[in-house]
């Protein structure tokens, strides 16, 4: 691999960066990544961050190496806040929305791409994601539907071609891991979370979410309860608490999702969960390669120059 | 006030333990508190917490005094396991359901209540609201319905004079606080949170939860997405959270609540607030004077003697 490349993609997530150096024919020449991601540097330390990732990369052309960077580094308590493209929006307009945090010397010219918003309904915010449904539009010309991102924070997005007509963000990720960590529910998932009983619990409380997703306060509590009357080990314990925020989650859904398949795009182990859910209705997840997904955004980012 | 006395009574929960020393009246001759609750405790403090707590209180009879104890002592994790009682179940059997934990000495004897529990369609237990139960059907001979419970793990009972037929809990103000304090929504919480802002979240928060129960794993994000996109301040945020988690419960236990005012037994300002909601759609909340409950529960449950 050479460290000569035409420009840098950036995924700057709130736990890690990814960074790819893109040759002048479009491939990959270089792949790098840092644990510096938004949520552990104060404002000052991004520049270095960056630099530390890119040591030794340069421009083919010489002169500054454009970054393109898309992700939580422009949000609010990031490097530089990035605008929001407002909902109904084409994707084809984030570059035009970027900013341009500044650094210590000419050798790199960083861009934030912006996030997405709506205001119209409820107010809702994306950073990241945006980029992934340009990258998925990129991918597959003409897509119009629902996507799905399961994540700490799920995204629900209805996308025609490059663009996001609404989207809905649901906890479900977050509230697993506070509930398992914090609540009096973490009594009963103190062992092997991984054990056989998991795929058995998931499945009973993905049913229980999805046939009452309004009870899911009260259902929360069986995890509890289940393991002090059933003897329920810890295992089907989590695999419970799992199904149910999926199983609520996707019912939360299901009037939006048509006949179609829905397009995953987050880790293979949530996306294979997403996907046994959506089955569970008669309806089909399609798990995509996020990392590519991610990529062809970016590029298609830069492709669209304002 | 004197320090002998017929019997003590005891509500000993998570965070604290009261007890009430009985005159033989039946009027309340002595009443000690103590921050020694369940959960401070290992299972080998629970006598000396006791005898702390009843230090120089004796017997109007001589010999043992009767201390009759409701609550989480009976826990698993506290002092000595106390059964449940099953649902449909009447609650005058309480207390030949009781275990007897033992004492370095003879001056007190102890007994915990039984809790009851639910295994018919879901599983679910209670531990002390039972016997603020067996109080309301004291105090209020011949009531028939619903009865509301607020709390970290509010309790929805339906009661026909001393029988509990059914019961459901919903962790809502556990999900109140485990977001506020660990959930990304504490960023939008990060200030004063009883501002005057609070009132008018809070019913925007209840209108939500009421008319979309199911969507609450999407509603939750809107705390974050209001704040970055609309300004809200803590004091909204905190109320919406608030808001939207009542009125979630609230809608999920709606087709149980018939013409009839529902018993509200919990703290005066939780209870306010479940009575606001209730209002909202059409239903009325009775708040009730939670120590005069827990109280003659304690005295009906030791009146019904096996």
């Amino acid at each position: 691999m050479t460290n000569i490349v035409d420009w840098v993609a950036v995924d700057w997530g709130t736990s890690n960066l990814r960074a790819w150096g893109i040759a002048p024919d479009g491939s990959v020449a270089l792949e790098r990544q840092s644990a510096k991601g938004m949520g552990k540097l104060t404002r000052e330390e991004f520049p270095a961050a960056l630099i530390e990732v890119l040591d030794g990369v340069t421009a083919a052309g010489g002169g500054a190496l454009d970054v393109l960077i898309c992700g939580m580094a422009g949000a609010r308590q990031g490097w530089l806040e990035a605008p929001y493209l407002e909902t109904p929006t084409d994707l084809r307009g984030l570059l035009a929305g970027a900013v341009h945090p500044t650094m210590p010397d000419g050798r790199f010219a960083p861009a934030i791409l912006p996030g997405v918003c709506q205001k119209a309904g409820a107010d809702n915010v994306m950073r990241g994601e945006e980029t992934q449904l340009l990258g998925l539009a990129a991918l597959e010309p003409g897509f119009s539907g629902m996507v799905c991102m399961p994540g700490t924070h799920s995204k629900w997005a209805r996308l025609s071609g490059t663009r996001i007509d609404h989207f809905s963000t649901a906890m479900t990720g977050e509230i697993y891991e506070v509930l398992r960590t914090h609540s009096v529910l973490r009594h009963s998932m103190n062992g092997d979370l991984d054990g056989p009983g998991r795929a058995e619990g998931f499945i009973a409380g993905a049913r229980a979410g999805l046939d009452h997703p309004e009870q899911l306060l009260g259902t929360l509590f069986q995890v509890r309860a289940s393991a002090l009357l059933s003897n329920r080990q810890p295992d089907w314990c989590a695999g419970y608490l799992s199904g149910l925020l999926i199983g609520t989650e996707v019912a939360s859904n299901r009037h939006l999702i048509g006949q179609q398949a829905v397009p995953l795009i987050g880790s293979p182990s949530l996306c294979a969960l997403y996907a046994q859910v959506l089955e569970m209705i008669g309806a089909t997840g399609l798990p995509q390669d996020t990392t590519n997904i991610v990529l062809a955004g970016l590029k298609a980012a830069r492709s669209y120059a304002a």
